[in-house]
């Protein structure tokens, strides 16, 4: 592995290719937009899947799979859904490949042409809602409590690695209810599992709140968010949840008989999250060095590297932590021993520093002889010696103290770069200046929305559930402010 | 649910799919040949996934994600590879969708033809040592050891549920190693790794054994496999493990440097099993009153069906239960209790035994006085009653019993309808009216091969490990045989 990685201070985008690229969380597919994700990328999303999948299961959720290709008139079916993705979708037209007859390599087989074109989902509304049809006759049938972890693609011209690809990976839930309330409660129910997960696991602080209009989903009635800051001050979407009303429904005609008799349409939510998360990590959490990885989602939580000359000496170091790796482990402690040999010690430190490791272990002969462990902080570089047979218990503490800390350093961070502003001015110039977050007080009509993205670039990422809106005005019309909300930026 | 399946012995293809609709494992999706995994038979793969998945990590294996997208020249850079999948390609031609000029809908937007067409990924070889060619440099990059969960693409005319669709979920794992010793190695071990799943886990017993030339992976120098019976003594290949050689590392240009400083192509396999297993678990162990599912897979081990004509009557048996079920729980047993009211226990009954769920924990009224409760397995029909306070000890005990008694049938039903011949006449009229798998010796000639397949339609299906060929003659032929090999009519 190549040493360092571009200053976040130098080139901010550069460093965040740096990292994915060093730390091999990824790396760029053949066809264009497409990405890899490596076994080291792949194995945090596997974390951050599982803490989302459990508190799904826990809430009466499963999983399913529908299929990927979903027909061309399907897409058509809701109005503003149209909108929102025929634009950007992978269209199959044939099913066949054929040696060129004109010369080398293969061409597409004209005689495969299919009698109607699919698309390859960007996202699945509509199958899913196709099928509801079919499985849903009465409130008996709900609510069903569908999610899905699945590839989708959206054709996208500028893509960058996690945050916007061609293809990327996501869950999506799809939901049936008998009654608008029951939705309601489902949406939000489900934006608080996202929350606590951001919050809690990924150790990263977000607002909650509503789209507005013109940035919820394309076919809801409204969206609800959590909307982060990354460490440049701008903002990304980290997930959504939405209310969709009985417009699917509508759409596909699915209505089920109520306990009284009567015919209705289905109430329905749908909500996802997506691998562009492990770009929030990065960039929340990352610094010079490389990644920092909060531990409930490191791969590995601890990396031993023995500090030795010789395989003798490194043998010897193994030995000495024979038992005791055991009982950290017995926590339930992610251990990994970097026993390689040829590598020197400075080159491993600086490799897992790259890849975030919440903890390095190390032990050498001094600590052989003081019967310690050398302990260094991934977040805070911090070194400890720790006696022996105390790391049963230090390293768990210690764990729980970085993942603490890596959440209260990104959310003073985010505060800090959040402001109030009661001016045009001062809006302008913070939004100019740092790219920080703005809070402010909107009155709530779709053109000032649009004139203040068109004069800033701008956009509102949400309206905050916990509003101050008393005595407010618009920071842009002076009206009466509608709501309290937050300004930025947005990847 | 409407009660009952069309009777195997009436009519096999329908009963297959009445059992997978009516247990409610798949359903058709809206394109020709596509597939919906239920939430139970999703349950039921991630179950048999997490079994796999457990075992390749246990190995040193570890997951990534390979792009969907492959560009099209990359197919025909393999010689074999381009004949296997070139004709049954879903190929992207374009990206985006307009509303149509000249009516209703949407149409593909000329202006959006990409560059280079893009196929969906039939297997992932291609793309994958497209990258091995970028992360590999030296003998200790190796081996590496990577697998993935995901979608595939082959455009099949004539599908059946889980069995054939053109999409369809796999694992596909891609090794690459120094020497042709270590990929040989991997490739059986990983066959070990199928065989002990399939009979442990799914209660499947399989042949283990070499494909013939004909049969074998296009690309692959050789291929392993297991191969399963089917309860109408089709066989099913259940799982493939590729020696690849260098072919691919040759096609890709793929060299490492060795650790006495030569450089050399990298060798390879690659394995894979499908959802097309959930297809033989219905297979193996159906029966006409639907599913029957093995113990370590089933996603309810033990469905609680309490007996009461009023809510009170459920309640209180509900009440008579705590503490026992949580103690049956505690020994690790997924249970379900289905306490649907407006539903009678012969409804319940029917549903689960549909299901296959192993256990049925009835309690009624007699039950309650007696202090015991009635298990009745699902395998066998067979009913006990047993006191409540001993089902912590004696449900995992009948879960295993059940598990075992599910292989044995399958195994005494496979090996009875193997036979070992020494004519053709025999051979033929064995083919002809059982379909059964005939073991018997082979010269090694593909013409012989072929012959065969034309006249009886039956394909050497495997050549086992085991070999008993001495003074063997061809079946075929009457030259001496140079292996016995299994035969019989394949899904």
């Amino acid at each position: 592995m190549s040493i360092g990685v571009t200053a976040k201070s130098e080139d901010y985008g550069r460093w965040y290719t740096d990292v994915i690229t060093k730390a091999q969380l990824a790396d760029y597919g053949p066809v264009k937009g497409t990405m890899v994700i490596r076994p080291y990328g792949f194995s945090l999303w596997e974390s951050v899947k599982s803490a989302f999948d459990n508190r799904f299961k826990a809430t009466g959720h499963v999983n399913a799979y529908f299929p990927l290709f979903i027909p061309k008139s399907f897409l058509s079916k809701e109005a503003e859904h149209v909108a929102g993705f025929a634009k950007e979708c992978a269209v199959v037209t044939h099913h066949r490949l054929m040696t060129n007859p004109d010369g080398e390599g293969l061409v597409v087989d004209p005689e495969s042409a299919l009698e109607e074109e699919v698309v390859v989902r960007p996202t699945s509304e509509t199958v899913i809602w196709a099928m509801y049809k079919k499985w849903i006759q009465s409130y008996r049938d709900l609510p069903l409590l569908i999610n899905q972890w699945v590839n989708v693609v959206r054709w996208e011209m500028r893509t960058r690695l996690f945050l916007r690809t061609t293809e990327f990976l996501w869950q999506e839930g799809h939901t049936a209810h008998a009654t608008a309330e029951e939705a309601e409660e489902e949406a939000k129910k489900i934006l608080e599992i996202y929350r606590e997960v951001a919050e809690n696991v990924m150790a990263i602080p977000v607002f909650t709140g509503l789209k507005t209009d013109a940035e919820k989903f394309a076919g809801a009635e409204h969206t609800y968010c959590i909307e982060a800051m990354m460490s440049d001050c701008r903002a990304l979407q980290a997930g959504t949840s939405h209310n969709l009303g009985q417009n699917f429904a509508k759409a596909f005609d699915v209505t089920f008989q109520t306990e009284d008799n009567r015919e209705e349409h289905v109430y329905a939510t749908s909500w996802g999250v997506s691998t562009r998360l492990i770009g929030a990590i990065v960039m929340v959490h990352g610094d010079d060095k490389g990644l920092r990885l909060p531990p409930r989602i490191a791969p590995h939580q601890v990396v031993v590297v023995p500090i030795g000359k010789s395989e003798e000496e490194v043998n010897s170091v193994l030995e000495y932590l024979t038992g005791t790796l055991e009982a950290v482990q017995a926590e339930g402690v992610r251990c990994y021993v970097d026993d390689r040999d040829g590598v020197t010690p400075g080159f491993k430190f600086n490799e897992w520093e790259m890849k975030g490791v919440p903890v390095r272990l190390e032990v050498g002969s001094r600590d052989m002889e003081q019967n310690v462990v050398t302990l260094v902080r991934r977040d805070s570089g911090e070194k400890a010696s720790v006696p022996k047979d105390k790391i049963g218990e230090e390293i768990p503490r210690l764990l729980d103290e970085i993942q603490k800390s890596l959440y209260n350093q990104a959310k003073t961070f985010r505060d800090e770069h959040t402001l109030t502003v009661e001016s045009y001015d001062e809006f302008k110039s913070i939004i100019e200046e740092t790219s920080g977050f703005v809070k402010c007080g909107w009155d709530g009509d779709p053109k000032t929305e649009a004139a203040i993205q068109e004069e800033t670039k701008a956009t509102i990422r949400c309206i905050p559930f916990e509003q101050q809106v008393d005595d407010l005005s618009c920071v842009y019309s002076g009206k009466p402010a509608k709501y309290q909300v937050v300004f930025g930026k947005a990847y």
